[in-house]
């Protein structure tokens, strides 16, 4: 891959946009994301940008505080808002599925490429409008482990074919850390999960800290919950790791015994540049995962954000209606992923439009002329266009230049010539040849 | 065009959302809009769904009234809201065009397909978030009134691919409204056309009332504004009936002039279930318009709101930068004409899933090997799944059937078999066959 460093900056702050050539790149990624969910089955679906706000609170401490809430600027005033954006996409799903229940199939299988939008300060990887790109599964009273596989599985091979990487997932079970509250003798898991996952951002005496302050825990309890956050690596290492903390119940053994199989699972198929390990600090700032849980970086950008985060959820449908309907998913941070490698020049730019042929030509050529022609040229499949009111020829193909466009077809006293843009070479053409050539 | 009639109704009043299906075909619609667009040579552009409050606001007086603003939830009653949803596309591009005025090469041709949003009352075709697609070209100094033509063909061929119709579009010129204003003695046609704009709305004595009130307009004035109201046809009834109103000074004539040369244009390509007429009574809500205005409906449904719309505007991105970038543009109101057909009918659903191939088995097929089965099948580019967990056959095959899936390719004792699940035959195959078959 190769592009020059490109220095992001936005008309509002936290707000991307792009010009022509790098969208162009970015619509390519979507369809290469599009293309490799549905190889496995998956259905696209769009929820709206909006939930109400009691929808979207109450899933973990730190987004609550980043949720943009819509007031209708005439009505300022008028109480308070009812309606939110979505931070995420698996919240609307989960309301999603619970409306739809009665016309859909499990398990329900979707892909949803959208906007999210989080009021937090904008840094580098950290903006207030970005696009995620989730995979989720949903089933009715159980949703198989096999999926836990399949959804690491598809972001390996949707991150190789994007041409990201080398990158670093990092896989744990929430089972294992609602073991480890019970062990420490704490009646929920939530406000330990909630803890924990601040780990990397506090130091060690922050955290011990918070574990002594919200959860009352003893030297002992802390010291055991910081040996547990440097239990890391494959199957043999998350085993012998918990062995000497002494970890052991019904669910610590079944997260353990979980992780462990999708770890070697996973192993397998992985490619030579994607590292996939156990890491038992990983626990995801949402309150609703119950089970696995994922999250990736790039090895070579090892203080960036996470590019890629999920998990399995056992009750979130839950709160919509009366029936338990648990799924799993995993998120991919397109944008995210998207600018880091744009700023870094590691981002081949698309086109800057989509025109094939100028039709071009001198005074001899009127206009009507060149858009009838440039119809019939249309016709045969081409992208074609037509620059109105120039007629000297050195412009249009200044304007062919510029926006990249690969052939000017050129009509002069009658004769018509095809120049390619890239070579300088210009040879005879009529419109059943073009067709001809086209259609080999 | 065929479907059952569906009854619209959204967990968020106002907040369209699809089930699969129905999604599929609105990407299909998103797809070939694309296509259109493309082959004249528009390039794709996102801008931001915010803009700042002052860039949205003042550009007509419905829509201020529309405005969404953000707020984060957690810091509600700071003050006044700076940002806010876009409402259209138009004024995000405008302000595009001009921060990225020194990439961009001119004639900028770009469409864009992005969701709006309007804080009005949900109703028949009215939706609180909406998808618009739209074309315009902004150029620096002048743009070329060839395009006006263009955005007619291009609209007209967009949504004759969709196999939406009969339609009419009433196509006007803001000059000719602008020079009744100085033919009444005005001395700003803003007003007047926001008045106007309202005709369809207003009984006539509404309308009187807001001429004489708002404008100062004596009997006669209201009467000339109601004659001209009902200027209707081809170019000569257009040219009769501003030549029966002695409507005639330097913007009326030039608008004459545009409006009659742009009719006579289109009408040589117009399809069969299409009507294109000069009225002008057409002037559109937003303020910013300053010469042609295109309005469309559907024939069928008269009280439906109108599909889609556009003009030419000459100062709207001097607003953001010193340069003056006239443009021109319509949008194609996605949202309201896809629910229409969906609520009438008339719109025939896409797949449940995408996927081509379930591969599936008794108790003598491992789930390992239907899985290392599926990734062979996937890897000759077909739509793959494994339904895990379930070892019975009929259920595997009853999922198959609920989800549309074409093809089950069935392992048992090592024989494989793929079954059309449309005719119900069954034959031995091998990945090599049916790689070989796709092939064809």
């Amino acid at each position: 891959m190769t592009g020059a460093k490109t220095k992001l900056s936005f008309a509002i702050s936290g707000f991307p946009e792009f010009t022509p050539e790098v969208r162009d790149a970015e619509r390519r990624w979507l369809a290469i994301l599009a293309q490799v969910f549905e190889s496995y089955g998956y259905a696209n679906i769009e929820t709206p940008s909006v939930e109400t706000v009691q929808t979207l609170a109450s899933k973990g401490e730190d987004v609550d505080k980043e949720i943009y809430a819509l007031t209708r600027l005439a009505a300022a005033g008028e109480g308070t808002a009812k309606l939110a954006l979505h931070y995420d996409l698996t919240v609307p799903t989960a309301r999603y599925v619970a409306k739809n229940h009665g016309n859909l199939t499990f398990p329900f299988k979707r892909y949803q490429m959208q906007r999210c939008w989080r009021g937090e300060r904008p840094q580098e990887g950290r903006y207030r409008e970005f696009t995620q790109c989730d995979i989720d599964v949903i089933d009715q009273d159980n949703v198989s482990l096999a999926y836990d596989a399949e959804m690491l599985e598809m972001a390996v091979v949707a991150l190789t074919r994007l041409g990201v990487g080398p990158v670093r997932f990092q896989v744990s079970n929430r089972r294992i850390m609602d073991g480890l509250a019970q062990h420490l003798g704490l009646s929920d898991g939530t406000l330990l999960a909630r803890i924990l996952d601040k780990v990397d951002k506090l130091s060690t005496e922050q955290l011990s800290d918070r574990l002594s302050s919200d959860l009352g825990l003893d030297a002992a309890g802390i010291d055991t919950c910081i040996r547990y956050c440097k239990i890391k690596g494959g199957p043999d290492a998350i085993s012998d790791g918990m062995d000497a903390l002494g970890l052991s119940n019904p669910d610590a053994d079944a997260g353990r015994d979980a992780l462990c199989a999708l770890l070697a699972r996973v192993e397998q198929s992985r490619p030579a540049d994607f590292v996939i390990d156990g890491d038992l600090s990983i626990s995801r700032g949402f309150d609703y995962y119950t089970g696995v849980v994922y999250e990736a970086r790039f090895i070579d950008f090892p203080g960036y954000p996470s590019i890629c985060a999920g998990g399995r959820y056992e009750n979130l449908v839950g709160q919509f209606m009366k029936r338990k309907l648990p799924g799993v998913g995993i998120s991919i941070g397109l944008t995210r992923i998207f600018t880091k490698l744009l700023s870094e020049g590691l981002l081949e730019p698309g086109r800057r439009c989509p025109t094939d042929v100028l039709v071009a030509g001198d005074d001899s050529f009127p206009e009507a002329e060149a858009q009838a022609l440039a119809a019939q040229i249309r016709a045969t499949g081409a992208n074609v266009e037509v620059l109105p009111d120039v007629s000297r020829l050195d412009k249009q193909l200044k304007y062919a230049n510029d926006k990249g466009i690969p052939h000017v077809w050129i009509v002069r006293d009658g004769q018509h010539q095809l120049k390619d843009m890239t070579t300088g070479a210009q040879a005879d053409i009529s419109v059943e040849g073009f067709a001809a050539a086209r259609a080999e």
